[in-house]
Formats: C-alpha cells, structure tokens, sequence
C-alpha cells in the first residue's frame, strides 16, 4: 500500500471556500492561508443550531507506541457519514512539531482517511502553536523583567511557578538555569521548559468561550507567590492585554478537508498524558454550529482524554455527547494480553482474548459516564479472520455493538457499516445526561481518589511532600472547585507504563501538583511523566526530507 | 495627528491579489494569508528583468534610539515614484516580536508612510520568523540528542557553538545551563538563547538564491568540533532535509501594501547590529523582476546597515544600486552635536551645524563604494525654517544633492520632491560599478582592518584571546574568504554607545568571532554588543492592548 504521503498526493484537492460552502459559510468569512486552509471566525458558533446537532465522541483502548488509530476511525467516519448522506464534520486536534520530528511522525489520520493537506498540518499549519508558543515564553520574558526590574525593590516573588514552552521534543531543556554571568544578564534561576502542547495558554485556549474568556482567563494565571504568600498573576504583571492580541488568530478554528473533501476543523492540540487533550471547545462548537454530525477525539486511551473530555471539557462547555465509540485493534488487544511488541502482527487467539479485559474495562468506564457505547474494531492487513471474529463476538456477549472500520484501505466505503451503526444508535439509543466521575464541590483529593479508584482501577493514592503542600495551599480557595486534570502514562491504567492490560490493585503516586488557573483546572501529576519529552535514537528528522519538491518521511 | 495604527485603520485596504495585479504577478500565483497578505513564490524572478530595474539604498546618518525614520522614507519614496507614474515597488525587512513589544514598537513605517496590514506585519506575520525559529531549534534539540544518543560511544563533541533562539527580547535567557537533574534529561552544558534575526538561519534565509542553495548552505552550518578537532556540520547529523522541510514556505517573499496601496514587498529580518541587516535576496530580486524602480533599506546607520548590504549583499547577489539615500533629521544631527536627549526638540543651530559632520562622514563612506549620494531630510514638525535651510545649505555647498521627505505627515504627496530627484539622478547620474570595501581574498583580518578603519574611522584594532583563536582556526580555510559581518553597537561609529557625532582616533575591541559557514559570512563581535536584548522597565507589552476587538499600542 501507499504511504499516508503519497495517498495526499494523489488527491486533488478542493478549494477551501468551496469546502466552507458545504457547511454554509459564507467565502467572506473563509480567512485564507493558501488556498486549501483556511480560520473561520468563532462568531459563526450558533448555540441553537449546536443543540440540534449531533456529537460523537471517539476514544481508544489502551494504546501500544504507534497509537490504534483513533484518528484515521474519527476521519473514516466522517467519511462514511458523508458516504450516507449525512452532513458530518470532524473536529481533531492539531498535530505538534515535536513528535512528528520525534518519534511519531504525523498525526493527521492515515491511508484514506486523512485530514489534508497534510504536509501543512503537520508542519507550520497557520501557526496557532507558534504564537502560543510566543505568548507563554513573552510572559517568561516579561516577568523575569519585571523580577530584574525590582531586584532591589522588595516586590519580587518568593516562589515562580511559570516555565517556558517550545514545540520542540528536547530533554535537554527539562531543566535549566538562567540568567547567568552577572547582573546585566538577569537573576539566576531555576526554570525549564515544556512542551507547547503542555502550555497553560494552549489548555486556555482550548477551554475559551470568546475572546473575552480567553482574556479573563489569561489574567488569572497564577505565575508565582509574593513574599506575603499571595498569588502574582498576569494581570498583577499588567500585559495580559498584549498576550491577548498575540493570540487574536490563534482562537479561531482552521477548516482543511478530509480526503474525500468533506470539511473538517481542526483546532488546538493539547496532550491527553500531560494535559487536557481534546481540541479546543470553540471548533467543536462551530462544528456543531454548521453539521447534523460532528466526529471528534480525546487523546490517548479513554481513561486519559475520555475521562478529561467529559470530566473537564463537556463538564466546562455544557456539550452531551450522543454516542462513544471506543477504538480497539487486534494488535492493541494482543499487547494488552501480553504477547510480546515483536510477536503482535502474529495471529494469537490466546493472547487476544486475555487482552479484551482491556476493552471491557474502558467500556465500563465510558458507562459510568452515562455513555452509550459502541466499538470500531480497526481493522489491520495482517489480522485473522478467527481473531475479528472473535472480537465481534465477545462484544455481541457483553451487548455492546461493534462495526469494523476499513477506512485506511478502503476511505469512507470502508466505514459505512460503522457509519450506519452510528446514526441507528443515536436514533434509537442515544446517550442521556452526562454523569461526572465528581462534583465541582469535592475537594481536589476527592476528585484524585474518583478517578484513580472508579477509573484507573487503583486501590490507594499517594501524595509527595510538595504535592501536600499544593493540596493545603488550594484548600478552601475557589481553586479547589476546578477539576482535576490528572497526567499520567497513556500506556496504562496505572502510573507505570509497562503495566499492560487491566492493572490491578496498584498505589497512584502522585509526584507533583500545579495549578492551571486561567485553565480553571488543578494538573496532578501521577508517577514519573515528562511534560517535555525526549527524542529517539534516530529520530523522524532523519527520515524527514524535501526531494524534488516533494516532502518525504512526514507519515 | 493620529497615531500610526489610527491611521492604518482608516485606510481601506485593497485585496492581496489586485495589489499583485499591479505587478503582472497573477492570481494563480498568490498564496494568501487572509485576505491583505500573501507569500509570492521566488520561481517568479526573472534575472533578465533585474537587470533593467532600478535599485535604490535608503541608509540614514548614526541613529537615536527612537531612529531616524529610514523605513518611513524608504515607503514614502516608494509612494512618492507611483505618484509621479513609476512603477516602484519597496522591499523591506519584517518586524520582531522582540523590540515590538520591548522598547521600540512596531517597525512598518509610521503615520501616512506605512506597510499594511500593520497589525498582522508587527505580530505573527505569515509566520516567517516562527518557522525560523522552529528550524534553529529543531537543530539544537537534535544536536543535543545526538550527544546524549552517543554520550558512551566516544563520538561526542570537544565544543559546542549552536545555541537556540527565541523571537523574545529576554536577557535571562543570553546564558543558561541545560541539561540538568540527572541523565535521564539530558548532558549538563551551557548555552544560550539570542534573538531570532541574529540566528544563522535567518541570515542563510536571506542570503539563499533558492531551495537548493538554502539546503546547500544549512548543510554547511558548523555545530561544534570533533575531539579530532574537525568542524562538525548539520550535514553530519543528518538533518539538512528535515529543516528545508520546516522553511520551505518562510524562503517565499511576502506581498503587502503601502498606505496608498503600492506593492510592498517584506521578507526577512536579521538586525543590522548583530547581524547584515538587510531583508532577503530573493524578496529584492522578486521585486527588481516586477518594477522600475526598487526602494530597500539596511538597518540603522549606513556603517552598519549600509557597509553590509554592499560587502555582504551585493556582493553575494550580484546586485548594483543605482543610487543610495542618506536620511538625516535635525533631531538625529543635533543629537551628535552634543545637544542633549531632552533637548534635541528644541531649536539649536550651533547644535545642528556641529552634528553635520556625522552626515559627512556617512556620505564619504557611501561615496567610497562608487555610490551616488543623495540626502533625504526627513522633517519633523518640530523642525524650523533656519535648522532645514542649514541642512539643505550645508549639502548643496558639499555637492550633495537633498530633498525634503514629508512623507510621514503628507503620503505620497509628501514624497514627490524625493521622488522626482530621485529619478532624475538615476538618469543622469547613477552610480557606477560597486566598489567593495575588501577583496574576499583579503585575510579576515585584513577585512575588518579595512571596514574599522575606512568606514568607522578607528585607528587601531584589538582582538581578545577567543577572537584571535578562530582567526587561527580559520587560516588557510575557505572560511578566510567569506565577508565579515561586524556586529557593533548601531549608536557610534566606535564600539561605544555614548561617543555620538563622529568618533575618532579610537580603539575597535573584538571580543569574539562567530563562523556563519552557512551564512558565509564571519561574524565579528566587536564591543559589549548583546545577541540577545533585554526589557526596558516599562515595556511596550505594558501598553499593547486588544479593545473592542481593536489593537492598540502597537505604534
């Protein structure tokens, strides 16, 4: 088969106002980036038209290094919708420069179920993690003027909380020390830099309403603690306005098209592990604004992005989710009951049926959420018949529907059959009120203990020395009302990656709290995770290349 | 009179593409950012139309802080040629995030002499020093994950010299030590950030022909040295491919407009201190393709802006001036007459008469590489009668032709005098054959010996130990042969910031010297000069708003 790059090449592909013309939007309102991308104003949201429509949510099973293809699932059935007759849109993420040099390459869907152009996508896009980027160390750069400034004043902070961000995979920036040799140079200090989809600003954008919540929210980020032990924020330090002019671009959503031309937005690119992960609220409500079906994605396994979807995102955006699809392979299956990495491609009933305790687990999660749930079993060239078969049939025997999903060979022809299923179970079964995991009301230990027991499956939860001091700190503050967004390895129920399966009986340590502010949110930090993470033996780079004009190595 | 951004609001922009339309450039060819900027593809130069095209150097005397309003010029010219029925078209360089929201504020021209969309040109642009930024980087993430990658294997390196760089004015970050809290986060070193213009990769950018000749010279970037004391290259770590890939649109000339809707063509961005200065090759080589007349611009005073497009620029691209405008303001003069800052707003003909000799020495300066010279006075409204006639006195008995610019205040109109100057001595007087200040066969030495001494008047040189251990390194290398590209405080002619007027018979410090093998230029450190600036203690961030969806501060 064709590589995901040269399946995009050999696509046509339509014009970008003609694709916003599909969904009734105006080509004066289509803000161009070449001809094939495209912002589309926030103001286009109609919350009427939202209540109308229909939103589908897709998470995954635990997944193995190279994912389970969550996001060719959500683009294939975009597809198949489409394929029936049905006007559906799909709403991702955007792809960050780090893993796509790193050690994934791109993520923009894959065979014939992609979001194109792909290249763009996966490399500057229209620059909405640049300026993020630009915003997050602008503060950086401004506070520690502000501290250098009043070096001899007396106004300067006892404890700084705010790093700096590059969309960069570097396990060199994690920790560092600046301002270096002598006084012109600034005040020496600890600091580090994350990962921009691990910005508070990008988890800011994301949960935005408007502008003017980006900007409300914007000036409560907590940056550090003055002497008196009060918090210092970026309305104490007096620019939110200009972050907010450098984000005045970046909060509006960007419409490209699937490979079968239908529209989709993708927005906002927070990690599902170490942040939120789901795109931004603004792009799935003018989806929902524009389409009677709207395919969207939370990041990583349903107890990472799923759990933060519906705990944070719906919870914060009032969204109801009709239906979620949980994504499961074979291979995925076979890892989860313990067949080795080398051996998963083999057929092994055995180790697939050991693995479905995975699934059945997750399903119980999404239940829990008051989710009707379905599966798409994705289907790969070297699985067995004997081992679909037996996943359809273990499904059947719980009541859970299943369709297989073909569109990375086959493109929205191969997703009917799901895309079907899809619209008789929002006819006949859709989900009902959204149940959360906790209340606003619980303390944040509270909410910690719900998700670890009810959804991770831990029996107990450990705190270190400074996460005890964040929890005492919050205590009867507005902050403890936030939700919790818990980041933690994707590759387990438990905070040890190599936990495969349903890992049981484990202890959650948490090593680290920090409080999201602006994001409205309390980030606990489970087990050993890096919010900046490293590169390869050999990275992507090395494959990445530009021949004859075309680009290679991006899939 | 409103303030430039009132200004800039009140004009009705015309759309990218009939601005294109002017210049024969077709819509097929227009890659749109939104609906006012464009990148326009370099395959567009026509080598054969260059050489029929006028090109035209506005370079100004040693500046104030608040400059002397050389881009201003630079755009009214260009406004003042279209009003008398020229084709002209102004190439310039993009704006910094950094100075725009530290000290000095946008960087598009100022009131009826502007770039628009100035908003978009001052902020994220079309992205181009984002991807610039990513690419450096990118290039330093994967540097330091080759050393970690081999950090047993013996193949690691005896010195470093690539650093990062952000679009930031951020003095903390000038020195810095990464890598720190253990190995699995990497191999403690120092490093550094500069200023994105300062980066090599900015300056490769802007002196590339094409996509080859970019990935030429990329390949060509000096990252350390080996234990055996060999230069260690982007090409050795076998990444060249992946960084053409994150510049492939950023290498494109962007397309804008004047305040009374000429092409305005803006591409590039290295600072004239601490890099050449000058915007890209190919953005002066698409605009020569597709007007008479071409207006560009090198940064702050013409030994520093100036010096560098005629011994690096001109001489690597071939190009040829026709003419070369010295922009002088009474303010600017009277500042090196030993008025003082608070001052220099106030009428002061002695004060006036004494600063002249700095335009003397520029205009000799420029007469030294075979150029025509006239003088543009841009005026202020707080100039008199007496201190304009005194300039224009002072030039007429030196055989200098000037022309007064009320660009600023009057547009085009403004501009007409300038203007009509301008094309009559390219008619009857232009410049002849460039006439360089060194031959490339010159020792390294021996070149800034030359700039130091003919251009800003210095009588002896001192290279400290580091400097005087590259010329070493370089001896006998093709390196020797490459320009020099001085960085220098832009405030004198020496290397000191306070010796205003025309310094003399002073001593030129090199403290160090960086190879651009990339850029092919050296880099000559002379003076305290920073790579990275820092924060005034009210920043211009502090003032830059968003209000009623309207951005303010930004002028």
């Amino acid at each position: 088969m064709k590589t995901d790059i040269e399946i995009a090449r050999g696509i046509e592909l339509k014009k970008v106002i003609d694709i916003a013309k599909q969904i009734d939007i105006d080509e004066d309102h289509v803000h161009n980036y070449g001809k094939y991308m495209a912002k589309i104003p926030y103001s286009l949201i109609n919350e009427q038209q939202i209540s109308q429509s229909n939103l589908i949510l897709v998470t995954a099973i635990t997944p193995t290094k190279a994912g389970i293809g969550k996001t060719t699932v959500s683009i294939g059935l975009t597809l198949g919708l489409n394929k029936i007759g049905k006007k559906a849109v799909v709403a991702l993420r955007e792809p960050s420069l780090g893993p796509c040099f790193g050690m994934k390459g791109g993520a923009a869907g894959g065979g014939y179920a992609q979001v194109l152009p792909m290249e763009d996508i996966n490399l500057h896009f229209t620059g909405d993690f640049h300026a993020i980027t630009s915003a997050h160390n602008m503060i950086s750069a401004l506070l520690d003027n502000y501290l250098y400034q009043n070096r001899s004043t007396g106004k300067g902070l006892k404890e700084i909380l705010w790093k700096r961000v590059l969309d960069i995979n570097d396990r060199s920036l994690r920790y560092v020390v600046t301002g270096l040799r002598g006084s012109a140079n600034g005040i020496p200090s600890e600091s580090g830099f994350d990962i921009t989809p691990a910005s508070e600003i990008m988890a800011i954008l994301c949960l935005s309403k408007d502008i003017e919540d980006l900007r409300r929210r914007i000036e409560k980020i907590i940056l550090g603690y003055t002497y008196e032990n009060e918090p210092f924020t970026v309305k104490d330090l007096g620019i939110a306005g200009s972050i907010v002019v450098l984000l005045k671009d970046a909060i509006n959503p960007n419409l490209v098209q699937t490979t079968e031309h239908n529209p989709a937005i993708v927005h906002g690119g927070p990690f599902a592990n170490i942040a939120h992960g789901c795109n931004s609220v603004i792009a799935t409500k003018l989806a929902l604004s524009h389409a009677d079906y709207v395919v969207t994605e939370a990041g990583f396994g349903a107890d990472l992005g799923a759990e933060k979807f519906f705990n944070i995102k719906c919870r914060k955006a009032g969204l109801t989710p009709k239906l979620t699809i949980i994504v499961a392979s074979a291979q995925g299956l076979k890892m989860h009951g313990g067949v080795a990495q080398e051996d998963i491609k083999n057929e092994n009933i055995e180790g697939l049926k050991n693995g479905l305790a995975n699934l059945d687990k997750h399903i119980s999660n999404m239940k829990s959420f008051g989710q009707t749930v379905i599966v798409a079993f994705n289907k790969y060239g070297t699985d067995t018949k004997a081992e679909t078969d037996l996943v359809i049939e273990h499904c059947k025997s719980q009541g859970i529907a299943i369709a297989i999903n073909k569109a990375y060979s086959d493109g929205g022809e191969g997703a009917v059959d799901l895309a079907n299923l899809v619209v008789e179970t929002i006819e006949n079964n859709p989900s009902g009120e959204l149940n959360f995991t906790y209340q606003d009301s619980d303390s944040i230990q509270t909410k910690v203990e719900k998700v670890a027991k009810q959804i991770y499956g831990a029996s107990s939860i450990e705190y270190s020395t400074a996460a005890r001091k964040i929890l005492k700190l919050v205590q009867g503050t507005e902050i403890e009302h936030y939700p919790v967004c818990i980041a933690k390895t994707q590759y387990s129920f438990s905070d040890d990656p190599k936990a495969y399966g349903v890992a049981k009986d484990f202890g959650l340590t948490i090593n680290d709290i920090v409080i999201n502010n602006g994001a409205e949110f309390v980030v606990i930090v489970a087990g050993p995770i890096m919010r900046m993470p490293g590169l390869p033996k050999v990275p992507q780079a090395n494959h990445i290349d530009l021949a004859n004009g075309l680009i290679e190595g991006l899939s």
